[in-house]
């Protein structure tokens, strides 16, 4: 893509009401834009980040097992009598009458209609186990929204809901969504630890996915040696001081943003809902469920929050809106032949890359390229093309690279495949 | 994918306040899922469908050079109240005050905050020309949603809005819009007429993409001969009879629906918004504007209305949830193995193939079959095995072709490929 054409441009400034870092960073760069405190549009350079972060999430719901479908945002109000949660959900879920004077809610969650819908499809101890899930819009009546993308009134959520025939089936997929989890955070370059917290409405515990950081909204005790996290909701629970029940290592509290959470669900659903299943023996059961989800756009903000200093961005490789950041200085023609070739190349390859080919100064894009974060800097100047060759820079490096022209494809073919944290 | 994971079965019957063929169908088939009149949920099968025409969308736009992006459901009754829309529009707007009293509405179009946003980056001629499209759910109150996926309150759009310095410009572009249009619905296997229509608020003509059906809301003229066609509502602008103007033809009158539309929108948001650029000549000027729309979802139930018979549905290669239905007949132990051997190499040839492994007779694998409308069956029986064939029907023939085992992932490897209506 180059950077003439692109539809937006980084700005100088980000809206005075904004207070949050990954929010401000995110606007001054291009990648999101601002509607209502809360509520932000997804421009083209923060739509290829949230798109590879939700091709590795497809990518590791796909691999257990569970299908992806679309539910709708207009919620129906008897559905939702059924639960309960028409009433006790009415501070966070928007409800209004529509001019016909039927009442319309919008979706916050879909474990109400995704039972309902089951029950076309699961009567059968052979029906089970099934998981689906969506990567979808979701909405919530959120007073306070300050934090940007960490916490929207409308946001991106890949939620998974699992159905089985017995705890044991529920118990082992459990564990094995943790995992792939565990591979999804690891992927978008997120430490974030599994963390026993409450279990909200439907069982005494579940886990969150949490990452330390100082503008998170919770509170977690760590164990500092192994991967061990409590909630400080249920600390009490657990009679933990100062001592990690695991290993023995020390702990210690912080704050944490909360990227991904899984529940088990139990029968609370499908006995509101009658999804019921017949055993091998004839017996009716209720189906047992649980429920899974992680906010592409909260990860997204998130890794803003992680990974910037005072001049920007600093994507991963793995969820970068593009591997390579082409810069040419100067106006000698010869530069930009230079440059205008190593781009064709580099597309060639198969390389996304932003090619800068604005007539600006070189203040301007260096501060441009800081400031929206793609892993490889690459600059060809007079004095760089005079030797064949491109000053490269990490953006998370101070050190630059001097490469030979012919050798820059190969050295970021494998860029944006990720490795585990 | 085999048949006995799917999440769906296929159901005897859709709801008894189900008018509309393709929904009908599309429900039965395990497509899609009805919430209320007008609002549907997408199961895995009509994803693959709406991902397939979706792709194809994002082919030919991305072609034309418009960037994908993503705005908000929720909208600011500032920013409607610039063009006038929050009052002239609140028949068809969701409008709401949230619990904090704060007037909401739910997105129908995004003129106003695509035009609100292009502030930040539109400024001079040297940022002209634009052009951006997302792919995106939107809501409009239908008092009367009684044709299935043809007219939702909750709906897919696909909707791209360019930006021009003059109306030369537009007019180009209009045009290559245009022709990305024809190839589009050429692909996913729609026969749609570019037709003269009326122009709404912003100027006196438009144009619309219809496809001729019994079922369409609106009325056009056509031309039997050539392609030439008008809308009803602007017939007599043209001083039509029954000869076509072009061709001299003969002109008949049909139902139609409508698939698509592209509107110059000139200054008329540009000047609300006071989004300007200036000129070489440092003038300032208006931005000129033009809109366009595509609802996938509608495309898919019109391509149900268009390929169906009282079996089921026909997909067109291009945008069938599968490109082979294999169906494994008979209990012998020889059958069933050829058949996993037949799926584990179409899956290897990495051709989609859904395969009913499932314990059914013989007639409920073909009625699944013919309902689902995947283009390719593929029959494996102790019969056809023991001279190593399978036994191919395409969808839309009765003719029964016998094929050795080994051709069939040569046979298959195109049949996802388009050709030009």
């Amino acid at each position: 893509m180059r950077q003439s054409s692109l539809f937006t441009k980084t700005l100088r400034d980000s809206p005075k009401d904004e207070v949050s870092i990954n929010a401000r960073l995110l606007i001054r760069g291009g990648f999101i834009s601002k509607v209502m405190a809360g509520v932000y549009e997804c421009m083209p350079l923060g739509l290829r980040v949230l798109n590879s972060i939700n091709a590795i999430i497809r990518e590791e719901m796909n691999a257990i097992g569970a299908e992806e479908l679309h539910m709708s945002v207009l919620q129906n109000k008897d559905t939702w009598m059924k639960s309960g949660r028409w009433s006790a959900a009415k501070e966070v879920m928007y409800q209004f009458q529509d001019p016909g004077g039927r009442d319309i809610g919008l979706g916050w969650t879909h474990e109400e209609p995704l039972t309902a819908v089951a029950k076309h499809f699961i009567s059968s101890y052979k029906d089970l186990p099934k998981a689906v899930y969506q990567i979808q819009t979701k909405f919530r009546n959120e007073p306070r929204a300050k934090s940007g993308m960490l916490r929207g009134r409308e946001f991106l959520m890949k939620d998974l809901y699992s159905f089985h025939a017995d705890e044991e089936d529920l118990n082992r997929y459990y564990e094995i969504v943790a995992r792939a989890y565990e591979h999804i955070f690891g992927r978008v370059g997120l430490d974030a630890r599994r963390t026993i917290a409450a279990g909200g409405l439907f069982s005494k515990y579940s886990d969150e996915f949490q990452v330390l950081s100082e503008v998170g909204e919770d509170t977690i005790f760590y164990c500092t040696e192994c991967r061990y996290a409590v909630n400080i909701e249920v600390v009490s629970d657990f009679g933990l001081k100062s001592v990690c029940p695991e290993c023995s290592g020390a702990l210690a509290q912080g704050k944490s943003i909360e990227v991904g959470n899984i529940f088990k669900l139990g029968t609370a659903f499908s006995e509101a809902f009658d999804l019921t299943y017949v055993t091998g023996n004839g017996d009716k059961r209720p189906v047992i469920m649980a429920s899974y989800g992680i906010g592409p756009g909260r990860v997204m903000g998130a890794v803003v929050e992680m990974r910037h200093d005072e001049k920007g961005i600093m994507w991963p490789d793995s969820i970068a809106p593009y591997s390579a950041h082409l810069i040419a200085l100067g106006k000698e023609k010869s530069t930009h032949d230079a440059a205008e070739k190593l781009y064709a190349a580099l597309q060639k390859s198969s390389i996304e890359v932003l090619y800068d080919d604005r007539d600006a100064t070189a203040g301007e894009k260096f501060a441009d390229a800081d400031l929206l974060g793609i892993p490889y800097r690459l600059v060809v100047s007079e004095k760089t093309i005079k030797n064949r060759e491109v000053e490269v820079k990490r953006r998370n490096e101070e050190k630059l690279n001097m490469v030979k022209l012919e050798d820059i494809p190969k050295l970021l073919l494998n860029s944006r495949f990720f490795t585990y944290a």
